[in-house]
């Protein structure tokens, strides 16, 4: 069975493919070959077996169609312009954003062979009232430019399964963390930063008050979701392929106490509020609590507590060097 | 101000443009000039005065470019592939209700004059769970590729309105009905039928069940409800565009005992039963019943009773000579 993790340069995508090599089968059969597609890789990376890179840009037809032609049985789409670069730049997320998941659809429908398609959504698709619960049933209302290209990606892959074109399955993932290495354009990299660099040894800013609270998920369970995701069997998911992912609710302040807890007083105080009304504008529009009934009914995991995702995260570092 | 009404040819597209006629104003000011574009037009509109006429496919870039290159302060946009039409057939569904849409949005983002947008969505965009009671809140799981395209076009058109790319309004239409002249590919189109065909002496056939319920709404009301989203400023709006039209939930029986009422037995009794598996499948998915709460409360309008809609069909059609 090929597989192939589009964005497997980045972080969640990398991190997935070892987790495939890891667990050498799914559902689907024996992983055969395992495809990575990315504007880059990371250099430790490129040193591990079992993988074929091709670098370039998905959005670009070039790129992606002779990997599509080769009839992976098993397509992971991470690849996305993170929500803060897709706000700044219009024309580049709706490029890649849209139209480059488009074109992926497209050319499935052409090859027709019906491939296992995993997409990674967002739950940025969801914004405006912060005070909702947002459960199975309720509307996306992003109130980003990425929230909304994801939000019709949910609906294309939807459409395209339902006419048998593609076997698509939708996560919206939580905000993860703790991301490892730098912060990135993402809106919401200081979730990651204000961690991580405490634990570094350096200074971090927080643009939001500490009672401002997120849906959060650790990069460990994230993985454990894609992994289910690919291995679930279309009965069970009708033609709704959209899968709010389960996770914590959290406020900034949470976090810090539960670093304090974990690494002590002096490291979490290397985190400081430093207001910033265009991340404002963006990350207090998503609303932080969710009722993820469909994806817990279908067996999909989240964190028990900050502190374990604080803990995994000092874990991890330590063996995988990253 | 310019007024555009894409998709001026159709039935409610052309009633629409006459309404403008005699309202003569609106909101954004005296109506100096109506320009109307469709593939075709009927004959009798052809006759009317103050209509500048454009015969094309507005998905086509020539056809839609020049007509915004005049800067049009108000464009109501109610062209679309119908719904059997775009279950057939996918790609024209797609080039004309999804990328003919982007492009027209695009042209007025280019264009930076911000025309007040009026997009007719669809009530089509809701699918699945027909025992649900659709709120403003509930989410689209649209069960055809239509109603998929109509809320793609939703997000967009909200995410170019927050940006200040465009000023839209997306109305979803319930099913209207009566809709005079003959049968088109719509899958609701027997809900006209059955009323339309009896009263013009002629059988007609319904392919569900007679306790089959759905969301109705008229001509006339939707009309006024076309020209009340025109009027709104965009204070009332916020950066949710999208209103969810009222209506009246009504079963084909239901129809169908109010045009005896009407019109007596004889004539209610040519509408016969007669099953049909394609149609089925799209339109009992619809959700039959709304709360349509922020439409109410935004002041627009519907029908008081199927009698009074079949009253006012039958008084229509005489004084229009449709």
């Amino acid at each position: 069975m090929h597989a192939v993790v589009i964005g497997g340069g980045g972080f969640v995508g990398s991190r997935l493919a070892r987790e495939l090599v890891k667990v050498g089968s799914l559902a689907q059969g024996e992983i055969s070959k395992i495809t990575l597609m990315d504007r880059a890789f990371p250099e430790e990376l490129l040193h591990v077996e079992h993988f074929d890179f091709v670098v370039g840009d998905f959005s670009e037809e070039s790129v992606i169609r002779p990997v599509l032609e080769q009839r992976p049985e098993l397509v992971f789409h991470l690849a996305a312009v993170v929500s803060g670069e897709a706000e700044k730049n219009f024309d580049l997320g709706m490029k890649v954003n849209l139209h480059g998941s488009l074109q992926l659809l497209e050319i499935c429908r052409q090859l027709a062979h019906q491939p296992r398609l995993i997409f990674a959504s967002s739950c940025g698709v969801f914004g405006g009232d912060v005070t909702q619960v947002v459960a199975d049933t309720t509307a996306p209302k992003p109130r980003s430019s990425y929230g909304t290209q994801k939000a019709i990606v949910e609906l294309l892959i939807n459409d395209y399964s339902r006419r048998g074109f593609v076997d698509g399955r939708t996560l919206r993932l939580p905000t993860i963390t703790v991301r490892p290495g730098k912060p990135n354009a993402a809106t919401s990299s200081f979730l990651s930063g204000i961690i991580r660099e405490p634990l570094n040894g350096v200074s971090a800013t927080y643009p939001v008050s500490e009672d401002s609270a997120f849906w959060l998920l650790s990069p460990k369970r994230v993985v454990q979701n894609f992994i289910h995701a690919a291995n679930l069997s279309s009965d069970c998911l009708g033609d709704d392929r959209i899968i709010t992912l389960p996770g914590i609710t959290a406020s900034v302040g949470d976090l810090l106490s539960s670093l304090r807890n974990v690494a002590g007083t002096e490291i979490a105080e290397r985190a400081v509020y430093e207001p910033d009304a265009f991340l404002q504008g963006i990350v207090l529009t998503w609303p932080p609590n969710f009722d993820p009934k469909r994806a817990l009914e279908l067996g999909f995991v989240k964190d028990t507590s900050t502190e374990e995702i604080i803990r995994n995260y000092i874990e991890e570092e330590t063996i995988s060097g990253f």
